[in-house]
């Protein structure tokens, strides 16, 4: 079994019993967004977590082994990208990222935001009437080397 | 005078007065990135913002109109972009995003996080003896319309 | 079953049964454009409106589910579009937008027409012995925030 | 003189001369939408509005020959858009093109609504005290000939 | 069964039955390529012609459904075009096109000829003890609308 | 001086001296297709027809030798196309020359219709009331050869 | 049988009876490499050709009729190539291709070394304790027609 | 001076002084395909060579130092090629090049005709009335290397 | 049995024997790279090298002859890559190989490090209290031939 | 003076000093390739750094504040790459980085060798009468956090 069918099983589970991302983030010990991150195939899981999932999702025991399995990260979409959820955020990037890295570059020197030492967070807050969202990356500072 | 060039005007005299990002904000109103932004030439700024950067600069006065006229937005960068800085964002949209919608679709219904109605905040905090960088991304929930 | 197995079922059904959009349309509620969105997968149906299409097209229960679900929104056609109906859309968006976008900056300000908070509406109408056809595109208009 | 350089002598002087498209529309006896298409190079004037618009801007006389050439039509912007005002457009052609199309051959059978013997209308609207925007094509129903 | 079910089914009965795209289009009334174009389901054919197709191919009855279906038009090959045969008539479009298109606007003023209102003609020669091959194209003149 | 310049001051003079296409034809002795290829610098002139074009369209020395010159055929216009006239070729190419180029097949067997040992040739029509336009591509056949 | 299905069997049959491409290349009476092309697809074969491969080869009755069915040419690989073989053909003609053309136009006036009435042939040498290779394309010059 | 601008002065002064490729092959000791690719650029010259090119053509001392030097080679065309000249070489690695490479493994096993470490021929033949041109690229063999 | 199929075999077999790369080099008598580039199908095997693999792994016979055809060399990813790993090499080739090219054309003059007549090494290494990885091209300096 | 005129003049001055890229290393405290791509605009110099680059190649004083600048950095090449070196380096990482991928997972578990925090070193060596090349990239190794 490898990721891509592991990650269509606990999908479908999840919808059949009815369970949230954070339900599965509790059973894991990692937030909802990191444990979407695991079932999607976008991560290694811990033997704990692997176990965990096949526990909670009703899984057969080869689900636990692609789990844990080093993932080959592909996109799972067409690229630019068409759904208007994705879209806008690669809006914000394609547009906006000059301008960030001018001021980060200011704090921090050369360098990047690591994308591998990082955390996602998504948040739900209700303001004047209105759902927002908040979506952060925190991630390490990493100086280019001199050599 | 064009927005590209009010912008080529305006960081190179950042760079001669010694300015930083923050100074810019304040003088403005508003926060690092969202100067940044101004100057960069990705919004539209008010009378009192474009009056504000142009006496801070010492820029000339057709910049001020430039400043706040409406933007035709066109990416700084070739694309996909070359940049470590701005690649990393990139890969965490074209790998990550999927399985945010997911969980953002569980907690908000069908929708996107708004683009325009939004707000970017970077971020730098220390822990354990590194820099970490953080960027938020707050936007308004905008459910589908249905017709 | 996925959204474009239930959009598969559904046409065939509507075929069959000689039904016409907007028969389906006032089964669900909606204007014939809306109904077809719903049909081809690209919006989530209300418990309601799932209900009313699996039973106008005669489709198996789990449709309900399917036509409920949030879509990931992708294309239905290789692009940039082949076909000549689809082209003709494309080419005004690709040579006319600039000029309507800098009309619509002087009448409201830096921002854009939702195209999350929208309607779409088609028109047929006779004029001087030929058909005509209109499509209006009717959406919020979203300025954007000043941070 | 090309068209490019009359277009941008022409929207220089609407600025210094504080010209809306509507006042443009009046003096060529088109839409405000029309007049821009005109202004940016995008239709070919007759004489009496090449003449209007160079009285109405200032403009030198060779201007007024451009205005008149037929236009080679490319698009002012890089593509896929990246101006979020373009990209809402964009995506609703991206992602809602097939389904109007089902219906408009539904009602009209096989063809095209034309991109040529068509007219482009937009309108600003206030509802529930918000700014609305909508936008028309409309066109001639052009069915595939026979042969 | 779609329109490229029916194109497979009825190429292989052509094939096996000896019959002629001439005899195919005395049988619908059409000319070869529009009969070609039909059969391969690029066309929405009458009841009449489906009919026809049906019989003189030996096709299943629900084959003459997918004839009279409107198609979605996609390319049957990859693009840029790798066949010889239609790299010879990309070759001309994409570096004659312009020219031809000046003579065109001297003779018919701004507008184009029509991809939909039109016919192709392909047609055999013998001259100088060598074949040539004629295609025409002919199409109305649709003017550009004035708005 | 380049071939595109030589072109460029020749469409320039040709505005000046309102001289039309098949003027330009008649003193080169092509047809109007072929004098504004020639023009636009896809075909390389002989010394009669470089020193006719310099005569007639008063340009300098120099220009001669541009135009006797082989070009480098490069398009001169995005690809793909972007003008409607333009666009409406490109569609035909990409939609259907696979089923002409079985009708072709059938009638010549295997090989191509040549695009350099050609010609091409506008014509325009009155038919019902309304202008038509056909354009002819004749060219030799060329059997692929055996080895 | 399609020609793609035609062109499996033998190759598989080629492998198990341990056949060389000069055997086959007897056989058709072609050489190496115009009978690797027949195999591969990418010719139409005579009737006497496509019996001769059946009988070498012991394959179906079938596989005669696809051998000789024209066919439509699609590369059999990704592009830009990956495979170094076919990267180092790609990169001569992507780097040399215009000085080779200047050489030629020198020699032979405008036009073309066809591509269709052509051969190619391949060969290997030994120099100095080395393999060498060399791949001749001679092809029939076809000058532009003027028109 | 960089290589692009010593080209385009030899280049020049080549069709000044009438100089065909085999008078500047003879002046510096190479083919005339060779010598082409030293004039425009894609080969480094030796000392000797680059004397003689400046000497032959009457170029300034700087070009020599610019013949010299280590090229960074890039086309000097759009890419996939829109000349029909170099189209024609394109289509057939597109095409042909797997069976080739077929044909190659069987003879030389696996590796690769060398794109660095060989020669590039044209030639021109007469046959039954008719000019024949044959292009032969010949490379060391490179196998690859086990580790 | 082609090539993939006998890689998706022996993955499948590495993994239930619990197979280090390490053992699988010591079997094949190759470096640990060597030996996965071997089973992945980018190299052709030594019949003791293919022997040795089926015998370890406990493959059916048909895979000893896939592991030593020679393979038609695609890219196992989408590209530009998408897999972190994968897409941290691309950059560097992308950012810095300009500037490596001229220091080694400074060192070695006009030519290339041949990417077949090579090794690959990667290196596992503890510094400070981290693991660094090496990864070594070592190839053989091919200067361009003069012709 | 952006980095890329600072490279430029600092190139000129290099080759009019005949300074080699040791000379350079040497002057700035670090290796042969570290230098290049200070010196090409692809590192932010320290002031030291920066300082000596001036001092050596006597440039102007604004160039070193052009060396010190945090690079936005943009490839110096088309892409796909072009120049032969350059696409051989491609080719490496094109085909084999899963391979090499899957024995640094083994090695390492889920992570990256960081682009950052990382170093380039070229080495010339002689072999059995041939010169070679080694590119070593040593990176530490990032592994995904876990979140």
């Amino acid at each position: 079994m490898n990721k891509r069918e592991a990650a269509r099983l606990a999908l479908r589970a999840k919808l059949e019993r009815g369970l949230t991302w954070e339900a599965i983030a509790g059973a894991v010990g990692r937030t909802p967004v990191g444990a979407a991150l695991l079932v999607y195939g976008y991560a290694a899981a811990t033997r704990e977590e692997a176990d965990a999932l096949v526990r909670l999702l009703g899984l057969p025991e080869e689900a636990a082994a692609a789990f844990r399995r080093v993932p080959f990260r592909v996109p799972r979409q067409p690229w630019p990208p068409t759904d208007p959820f994705v879209a806008r955020m690669y809006e914000i990037v394609l547009l906006y990222a000059p301008a960030i890295k001018d001021v980060a570059h200011e704090w921090f020197g050369d360098g990047i935001i690591s994308a591998v030492d990082m955390t996602l967070e998504l948040q739900k807050e209700r303001q004047d009437g209105a759902d927002w969202a908040s979506l952060t990356w925190r991630g390490k500072w990493l100086p280019f080397r001199r050599f």
